[in-house]
């Protein structure tokens, strides 16, 4: 259970409904997600997180598949249970295959063994990545 | 500084030399990193992880320069200094673009800002996200 | 589900009710939260745990409202499902607004964006913060 | 050493200056810390985050040293050695007394040992706590 | 629930059902758990983690009981549910006793507490430990 | 560099140089390390720490050094970098042997990597170990 009321649609503030509109337009959805009703509290914070996650996860140098599994990775090593689980459902539905992701899974399991075998020997950094 | 002694090819046992052999041959390079002379102290950790390594690095459903930046992700996330500058170092060598480097970065910021707001939040998973 | 059996006063040890009835009454509370139930498993560590939580919780530079902030930014940062909500619940308690929850919120997620930009980037830090 | 150059106002573009501008009229500073520099390489970024630092940090239901001791806690649990460096330093500049940090360690450290008690014994949240 | 299906011995693949076996008989037990089941999905992961772990996990220089015990630790301090719940099991079996357990407790919440006052305080590391 | 000064046996207060006398005296060293020096700047959470510090790691239902490699274990996790030195060595001091200490690492980099898997795959506990 949140520790905040998820605000609906219906009950939003004008600004709010600004928000929630141009997530359902940019993301083709019917409703927003929990996690935008829950930062509706804040219309501010709402605004300001849309409008970055808006501009960041938007495809340029990089595709929006390739960002959505950077997003994964990064939720998997902070254990944020909400966005595994919606940044997972996401890269599926913008057709991360079942091969890709097991192969996101497998760098980010090695990636965290060797991440904790390099803190714990102190492994001085090369000198030619310094440079 | 270390806490072991980083073995140099010179020092090294056979079993030790066999997976610096590989090493230099898969990456084409003269030396292996630190990281592989420090883990040459426990010659059976050095196989088993770079033989894990090289299966789960190759270019399969996902790119090589993906796999990197997936394991900057990582790194980030975990603060390991070594593996942040080895990656990143891998990553440009691998032709990563300046621009897919600053996306990459927003990318895992934007990631760790959400994470902490769902987090705090205790935002409920949605339905559609567990099915 | 614990991995260890709550314990309720009525079958606590002598030295575990003496640690109950101190949170009890320091807190103003009918019964103690799940946390220190479990902790009763181990009367020692109860006790220490209680006897510096009472220390460093206590009004003194920093008062106890900002005290209860700050146990929730690190509870979120470390993720700590029971800490965040239990935490959360305190410093509603002792009256926290709801825009100064806000607040405190934002300034969790915009910490955890720049802590994984200056990890990544390895920015060094300016001589004067050294000094 | 930074993965990236530490862009000076020299020579950096017109739309950095602008950022490094209002970072130093607003902080009444003569330069900017390195951290804004190393961001300079990707102007969007650069913009964005100090946009959402200036509107998150300015003084409101929290003041301004409060928001610097949440920052510090999250910085520490995150273990960025600069951040925890460059907000220490805010703090103190913002008149955080010593007894005032001296306190604010020692609730990081309680709430980290709690933390992974609480996850260690996997706590169950009390009712009440998720009303 | 899991982000894939667990997969049961009788819809497995042959080199699926050969680790299952293999798991089975190493461990003494009629079923392996969720875990193996979720990484069987992607058998050549599932095959390389478990001949990793029998390999890491067997007694050695350090019983099997103590490897358990630093198994929860690691868990316990990267938040992994599911992990501390099976290792704090698998310790119980092994012959772990409540007094061991709540000493392990202890330690694991000594040291997140002095690890997160050490790194706020940035301390320095005597030069005799770097030697 | 410490956001503190390091104190010295010289320059403490008489409080101070009473919780010096009993590390150096329970340990057997004629100094004590910077993070007691650091910590010495706020005499109640020293002798806080330490009463609790000797508390926790003197040999009982689990001896001296295994008690030293979970502490490895957790400051690795949680990338303490002073904790990780330290403790390192003081585990070498107490006995732990190279084999011990190659072994400890495997399992500490084998838990990691599982802890990531278990974590990106959402595994559900198994019933039994809820019990």
């Amino acid at each position: 259970m949140a520790t905040v009321s998820l605000i609906e649609y219906a009950d939003a503030l004008p600004e709010v409904r600004a928000v929630f509109d141009d997530i359902q337009r940019t993301r083709n959805v019917k409703d927003v997600n929990n996690f935008w009703k829950a930062l509706a509290n804040h219309p501010a914070t709402l605004k300001r997180t849309w409008d970055a996650v808006r501009e960041v996860m938007q495809p340029g140098a990089l595709d929006a598949l390739t960002k959505e599994m950077i997003y994964i990775a990064v939720s998997v090593a902070h254990n944020c249970d909400y966005c595994t689980h919606s940044h997972t459902a996401s890269a599926f539905a913008k057709g991360m295959t079942p091969a890709q992701y097991q192969e996101l899974l497998a760098v980010i399991g090695m990636a965290s063994e060797t991440n904790a075998l390099a803190n714990a020997l102190k492994v001085p950094v090369d000198q030619p990545y310094l440079k």
